[in-house]
């Protein structure tokens, strides 16, 4: 059986999704309760995308198979947000076709980040305080070159091991979100390691009024490294959407709740 | 002069606004702040009301009087965040006439009440996780009754102190403000003791079908403390707006933001 899991996370206290050697990660915390429901040695979590240190989720997915019996999945749901630290929501379990894989199958990521002009207390370990003034207009002409398909490895961390740097952007938009706030949506088919907060500081470089408006597409077709801005904090930062061929395709069961 | 503070507050780790004897307070970590930036032996910060422990505030009102030498509001500002404890944000500091009391010059309070179906993980600080299915229309149909001029002995702590027990409350409604999400706005000129938590929880057991839609407006009229449903949890419940009678009179500076 395969399952599908839906799942939000606050990444303040993470090393991140995947699992290391040493320090909390989401997938090894998803994989030790997995393992006691389940009553296996051992579960593999496959996760729709590898987020770092600090960057939340509210659209996470993830998928698991097993061929070990299963509870009811509304159990099986229940027991996970009993058993999960309270940092991690797992808020649906699907069952989905044998084949659904939550990486490989992955059309598109869709992530926000969320900067204030005032100070949070509520929200603080999900939004940039960043009190400088910041033209709107500016960092959204300067983000329009940045849609499309190019090679993004001037906005990828070095250390990053890839094949190739090719992205395609179809979103990237700054709104105004609330009176003191605001939003960029960004959406592409992939992202690298770091890209999205290399984006979001030479954006708000812009912004700020520190670079012009042209910046941000010469430092991509320039592709080197050094001359992006500086990284943007990971706590700003939430992966929300994972986009999948054909959900319908996928779900061979409906489950519109977590009511028991 | 006059000073008005507009502060957000994640209610979690205090034991309400009020200073007390023990713990600490919203309003104690302000005073304890603004003697600092005053140099002042002590400083007396006065709200527009008293939070309870664990509830957190979006709109909180202040003001204090002081004939100390100022700095420029916006440093101050700026001082108050770096000095406050990051569970507190005061967002804006506005010089006001001197007869405005943040308390005796509110006419209103307008309270979020937030539930979630699912679990969250970001927001578990401040939305209320029931699991339950919410009868949105029984809700309302139940909130109806509290509407208006009456007595609410029957949703008042026992242990409360006041005059009277005579509220008029102008807004009592729930709304679906997402998939998963049912919020309770409530707005009066006064709320008592643990009022908007009895009412949650009354409401809630509505929505629930435990209770008849007449419940609520019969034990409101009843007057009788111990007939009113549980008290909702104090972490769903967020202080957003504090109405005085013409904000413009008691603005005698304008500070639109917090840039320096």
């Amino acid at each position: 059986m395969n399952l599908r899991l839906d799942i939000e996370f606050d990444g303040t206290d993470f090393v991140g999704w995947q699992r290391q050697a040493a320090g909390r990660s989401v997938q090894g915390e998803l994989e030790r309760a997995l393992a006691i429901l389940l009553r296996l040695p051992q579960v593999t979590v496959i996760g729709a995308g590898r987020t770092d240190a600090g960057v939340h989720a509210r659209g996470m997915v993830a998928n698991i198979r097993t061929d070990a019996p299963l509870p009811d999945l509304g159990r099986l749901q229940r027991g996970l947000v009993g058993l999960l630290p309270p940092d991690i929501a797992v808020q649906r379990v699907t069952e989905v076709s044998d084949d659904f894989h939550a990486r490989f199958d992955a059309r598109a990521r869709r992530y926000h980040y969320h900067v204030s002009a005032v100070p949070l207390a509520l929200e603080r370990r999900s939004v940039w305080f960043l009190p400088e003034p910041l033209d709107l207009d500016r960092m959204n002409r300067a983000a329009r070159p940045l849609l499309g398909e190019h090679d993004f490895a001037a906005f990828c961390k070095v250390k990053s091991e890839v094949d190739h740097h090719r992205c395609t952007l179809t979103e990237a938009r700054w709104d105004q979100t609330d009176a003191d706030r605001l939003t960029f949506t960004v959406e592409a088919n992939r992202f690298l390691h770091g890209m999205v907060r290399a984006l979001v500081g030479t954006l708000v470089a812009v912004g700020r009024g520190k670079w012009p408006v042209e910046a941000p597409g010469e430092i991509l077709a320039s592709r080197d490294r050094r001359r992006a801005g500086q990284a943007a904090p990971a706590h700003g930062l939430s992966l929300d959407l994972v986009r999948y061929p054909d959900d319908a395709t996928h779900l061979a069961q409906s489950r519109p709740d977590v009511v028991p």
